[in-house]
């Protein structure tokens, strides 16, 4: 327990202590912060009180950076024990900050006041494909019953380069975008905006230590690199991917914008709540075979607040668990090349999909390719996203009593740029 | 002409002046430099002099960082006014640097004594695929004559997302990848090197000044917001790539990685050496319609020196001007959708092949997957690369007596990992 007062529900008790960026209106400059229930901590207010020297050579150099790469750079020793440490600090048992009022003043902040920025500079942003389902949905849709599933999607993780630069944070508003698409089919394309503006619900990892070009990182070791988690939403245009995606993949469908929740869970925090994944069939080969649980049990949803109404609705509740392929084995087939990961990178899980219809992860599916429509409140449906509306992923765990989650990833749809 | 001597066939005459970033044994830190014949000019030492003070507030501290970026950043009229006056300063005609020994001493290295390295920092890395020749020879290999074509390929530029953390300079030598690869049609797959390492000849433009999220770049503006060309490898494992790539694109068959050559020609120096482009059919949507000729003449050579030869011979010869897709709707149509391209972004043409078996940019062209043999010295063939053979491409413009080139794009492929 902490002495910071968190509701049952917070995603963010003692137990999750997630890391990210954060501003204040009295210090406009992004450093890194903690969160415990409603309040940021700032850890370059505490590094700067000394708070960290036992574990930091240079707590405050580290905590002031506008990133939390300098902080992933140091590896899992130091953010096991630093997360471990502000536990202590935020502890209601025991020597703590509790009493020590001015410091509290200066570090601890109402998240109403506080403004969360990109957690990490993304030198590179690869999205999965790792949903057995989804890319079983998707692939019907696309390419028609027979082809649904390729050939190699069971012998390894389908995954392809996204664009870092568009990757934003939670909140950002983003533009419709234009592009080319075919209206009707076997007709010329046309310029305009997408009308198919959809969702993924992705979860996505940073790699918080990478691997030099030329190495490959183990399967087993490969959690040890990983920083942490956030929420992803991987916003896509149905309609213009349609067109464009073959043969090299998805670009401009995707790449005007992808978001990410704020706040950084760990993969300590995220320990607890490991799983066994699906059962994998065949058996993948040694450079993908993991000892023990590599999937997490983290509940996840998609929420909708349509332009013209008053609330959020949730269109799909998933979980992370029903992933075919864990982010270890993403990891390790992504680096067996020798292809070098860097701190701060993001890898996406691809859109989570589970067995049943009310828990695919995208509208593309909830809709069957717009074939049928998702009861939003009373006289409101949508098949894709209009204008002005607004989105919501949210997850979390739960077990023995311990809760931990990931606030949420928000996102909203402007008008296309005419 | 200058007064650094030159050779009728160098590359780096004072009509070219590009841009790179060296370091030399008595100073490590790498820094902005030209290149004029066999000679680095280190701009960094001659801002020192306060040579650029006319051009640029913080020259010194623009040209002593270890990329370009901040150069780049400062946009077209500086990069501009800048090769314009290191051209005055070297010019043998005029006032000029000619008689300042000691300053020449200090900026002025023989490019054997000098370690180029990668130009840019580059956030992001996209490849297109805007030679027909090279898009329909491909496609005929990998899906039939049917399907080698895609029906979007004539409207829009092709183009996927790379992988930047792997992209290197030219001289960097690189491990044969390993990974999954069907080694009898039909059966699963088995894991071990690539016996199919291939090169892709292409050239690639820097963003020097980009966009902002949500805005595009128009077609008409797109040169002015690129800083420059480079030749660039884009090293394949066939193999991997033909397993991996449905549906969602080259991942590890490429990534494992990409070689771009060390100096920067700029746009200004390549606009004598502009012509038309092949003729684009249907007409393309007026977001890609150019006004003029945007095509550039530049001949390109792929060399290859096998481990047991004793030289490099030259194995095809193609030019840029083949390219279907110019740069700048390439640029325009990357960003159409609102994604933002950032100061260092790489950009790719593809492969550029040209209508003749010989003008092939590929080993994978060349020898129509493996079909026929490359012939190189006496008793030496190729299909594709062996462990320690080197590769070279090379390129250069010519006209009215002018010629301006981009020295070499160098790698050899190491054994793999065991």
């Amino acid at each position: 327990m902490s002495f910071i007062e968190t509701k049952p529900d917070s995603d963010f008790s003692i137990h999750n202590i997630p890391f990210g960026i954060i501003s204040t209106p009295q210090n406009p400059a992004p450093r890194v912060a903690s969160r415990i229930g409603d309040f940021a901590i700032d850890l370059s207010a505490l590094a700067q009180a000394g708070l960290f020297a036992s574990i930091l050579e240079d707590a405050q150099g580290v905590f002031s950076q506008p990133t939390l790469n300098s902080f992933m750079s140091l590896g899992k020793p130091v953010w096991s024990a630093t997360r471990k440490h502000i536990q202590k600090l935020f502890s209601s048992s025991g020597p703590s900050l509790h009493d020590n009022k001015e410091l509290l003043e200066r570090a601890v902040h109402p998240i109403s006041s506080v403004k969360t920025h990109l957690p990490a500079n993304i030198g590179d942003y690869t999205d999965f494909y790792a949903s057995k389902e989804h890319a079983t949905n998707v692939g019907i849709m696309f390419r028609g019953k027979e082809n649904a599933l390729m050939p190699n999607w069971t012998h390894l993780p389908v995954g392809y380069h996204g664009r870092a630069s568009s990757v934003v944070v939670s909140g950002t508003e983003l533009k419709r975008p234009n592009g080319q698409r075919v209206l009707v089919k076997g007709e010329a394309p046309q310029f305009g905006p997408s009308v198919r503006v959809d969702c993924e619900l992705e979860m996505a990892f940073l790699v918080g230590t990478g691997n030099n070009l030329g190495d490959s990182i183990n399967v087993n070791d490969a959690k040890d690199h990983m920083f942490g988690v956030v929420l992803m939403n991987d916003w896509s245009a149905r309609d213009i991917q349609a067109w464009e995606y073959v043969p090299l993949g998805p670009f401009l469908g995707k790449n005007f914008g992808t978001t990410i929740s704020a706040w950084v869970v760990t993969m300590d925090a995220l320990e607890p709540f490991l799983v066994n994944g699906p059962t994998q069939d065949p058996k993948p080969l040694p450079y993908l075979a993991e000892n023990g649980p590599s999937a997490y049990d983290i509940n996840l949803e998609i929420k909708v607040k349509p332009v013209e109404g008053t609330k959020y609705t949730t269109i799909s509740r998933s979980n992370l668990k029903y992933m075919y392929w864990s982010f270890a084995q993403q990891l390790a087939h992504h680096t067996v090349n020798g292809c070098n990961m860097r701190t701060g990178d993001l890898c996406g899980s691809g859109t989570i999909s589970g067995p049943t219809e009310d828990s695919f992860g995208s509208m593309l599916e909830l809709t069957w390719s717009g074939a049928k429509e998702i009861q939003l409140e009373e006289g409101i449906t949508r098949k894709f996203l209009q204008d002005n509306d607004e989105m919501i992923l949210a997850g979390y765990c739960e077990k023995d009593g311990i809760r931990i989650g990931f606030g949420e990833c928000h996102g909203k749809i402007l008008p296309a740029n005419k």
